[in-house]
């Protein structure tokens, strides 16, 4: 049955794929399915009502399919580019004051980290820099994350599993311990889960966790189209978060055309033209990992096979997982006594075998999926083997 | 030649297709360049070495060619999901404070009519809307947007075309007109040009004009595929515009990958993962054009077909157009003595022809490029006799 779902992909055919964090395998459907979405816009437009009406049902199909896969209803999703901009609508959305504090984790992505300092900048915000990265052995993240808490903290920025260790953060138990603090603007300490690595991998139940914005890409996990992605917004957290970059798809308009406001639902924080086309293909993707299986039989899998390359990791002499317990989900973070990760990941590039550095801390990272298979973890294993003999 | 032309696009083979404002029609090896990015990125990626650079490499070329077509060089252009991103970034960049006015035309699109509220609301920029509609057959557009000018003024918002009446703003001339202002803050009056019904149809020499900003769209006039436009940044005028979305694409880092600042170029405007497959779709349209004629070429002969037009519209019973002169560039405006526009646009797409209604002022829209044909106008122009003499 893998050996069926792994042939649904033309990028695993030729290669050993354990790229899946950076961005994920394109199912043939859904390359067929882009393909089509062009040539059906070409045939009735591209700009009709015929065509403008195909574009919105697309985009309600995608919000529906992705709403599914988050537990949550398609009026809390925006579609947007990517997890980025997503993360970007949350930070800026905020009516940020003078001396108000952020809390953010140690672990966040660059990306993020800039926007933030430009809040820092432009609004006088106040950063806590929270230190996760050391909780990763030691199980007690909510409690780091609680203690930074302060009465004029307005926003905790983290990511539900971290890019660069794969830690799950425990994000019901981060929202219920912000929930529980006593602001001075009374409102509550909103909570902002960067969810590039954790959709399309953990099954997620978010209107459950009270989680306020999340920000997700389908290019990844989902193994969608690049370019597309989407950003959650609890319903009650929607008042009080302001569209920034704002354009024809988040607004309503009087007769004449005059903008009269943000629209009701989430898509308040789409912009303007997008491609389309590429709706159909995140789409397709989703349906055929639900084809395969339920969100809790993919995740099962990919912590198995997750285990099953931590324990050849450890193995190996030289190599130290950062992990002292099995990988939680996909992401397997390992150094080397050398610690020559650029060679290694040179040298399984030379080979086949697809795998990333990551600075902070510096380490190589693996990503396992439910489709990828033993063989393909044991070639990873025998490459860094030679490599680790050899040098 | 013109028949050959219209042959690489399959959309203009089964319709009258006069929307080019607002989608153009792909040409067949932009639809090919897109399919063979795609299978190419899984042959070798989707995320490995080889495939980023082959991702930024697309970057550089898409900018390189988007940087030809308008006059200026490749590092003053930022790509965007689309032209009303590249307004946000320049709406947002700018360091408003309490008191601020801007300067906008009463022709905007409403998407950038909404961020210019929101600015409002946020930090209290105040707003002149001037009346510039008006102007369409005075031609003293520099005239009344002087005359809006104040020594608190930070900003002059305008279309290059109007999006509705399809007149040509002299670019040049407002932007001198700005300069000659003294402003209270010593900075000069920035100019923001909304490109989307410029880029693809003026010959363009835009260091020359000494606009600040412009942004624009590959998926109008220059036939691209939707989900990819630009944003250029005059050089001068990039230093005191910060970017506001901020992500990995815009951002320079450390050793280890702390963000140390944004780049040196107008990448610092781009935000993250896009659907670099169609940059590749955007390059190849633009060669399209560029293997029939030069940018002036194609003007000219957008010119010649747009009087074609606008003459026979007058020739009708019934019809006027907005513009008592020629028009200067594709879009030809014009309204009916029973202001029944929905009614039209209706019938005409039943009969395979594809123009649009706009609201203010209420009119039909209709856009002929340089592909267009005089089979086409002519058809446009029997089926509006048709229905007016019907009705």
């Amino acid at each position: 049955m893998s050996q069926q779902q792994r042939q649904q992909f033309p990028a695993l055919s030729n290669k050993t794929y354990l790229n899946y964090g950076g961005q994920g395998p394109l199912p043939q459907t859904a390359i067929n399915a882009i393909r089509q979405a062009y040539e059906w816009v070409q045939r009735i437009g591209p700009f009709s009502a015929q065509a403008n009406a195909w574009a919105q049902d697309c985009a309600n199909q995608t919000r529906q399919a992705i709403a599914e896969e988050l537990g949550v209803t398609a009026d809390t999703i925006a579609l947007t580019e990517d997890v980025t901009v997503g993360c970007n609508i949350a930070l800026w959305g905020i009516d940020w004051q003078r001396g108000d504090r952020l809390v953010m984790t140690d672990c966040e992505h660059p990306g993020v980290v800039a926007t933030v300092q430009e809040l820092q900048y432009r609004f006088g915000v106040e950063v806590d820099l929270c230190p996760v990265q050391a909780t990763l052995n030691t199980n007690n993240a909510v409690e780091v994350i609680a203690e930074a808490l302060t009465a004029n903290t307005r926003l905790v920025v983290l990511s539900h599993i971290l890019w660069n260790t794969g830690q799950v953060l425990p994000l019901k138990e981060i929202v219920a311990a912000c929930r529980q603090v006593s602001t001075r603007s009374g409102e509550p300490i909103r909570v902002l889960a960067d969810a590039a690595q954790s959709v399309g991998v953990l099954p997620l139940a978010l209107a459950d966790s009270g989680v306020d914005y999340y920000a997700f890409t389908g290019h990844k996990w989902l193994c969608g189209p690049a370019g597309v992605g989407g950003f959650y917004c609890h319903p009650e957290a929607m008042a009080s978060l302001r569209p920034t970059f704002i354009g024809w798809r988040g607004i309503t308009m009087d007769a004449t055309g005059n903008p009269t406001g943000p629209k009701a639902n989430a898509q308040r924080y789409e912009i303007a033209t997008s491609a389309y086309p590429l709706y159909m293909g995140l789409r397709e993707a989703i349906a055929v990992h639900r084809r395969w299986g339920t969100a809790q039989a993919r995740y099962e899998q990919i912590c198995r096979q997750s285990q099953r390359l931590w324990e050849g990791l450890r193995e190996i002499p030289q190599v130290s997982c950062l992990r002292t317990a099995p990988p939680e989900a996909g992401l397997v973070s390992f150094v080397l006594e050398s610690a020559d990760h650029k060679g290694l990941v040179q040298f399984l590039q030379q080979h086949g075998v697809m795998v990333r550095t990551i600075l902070d801390p510096s380490c190589v990272r693996a990503c396992v999926h439910y489709v990828s298979d033993e063989p393909e973890i044991e070639r990873l294993l025998q490459h860094i083997r030679r490599f680790v003999e050899s040098s």
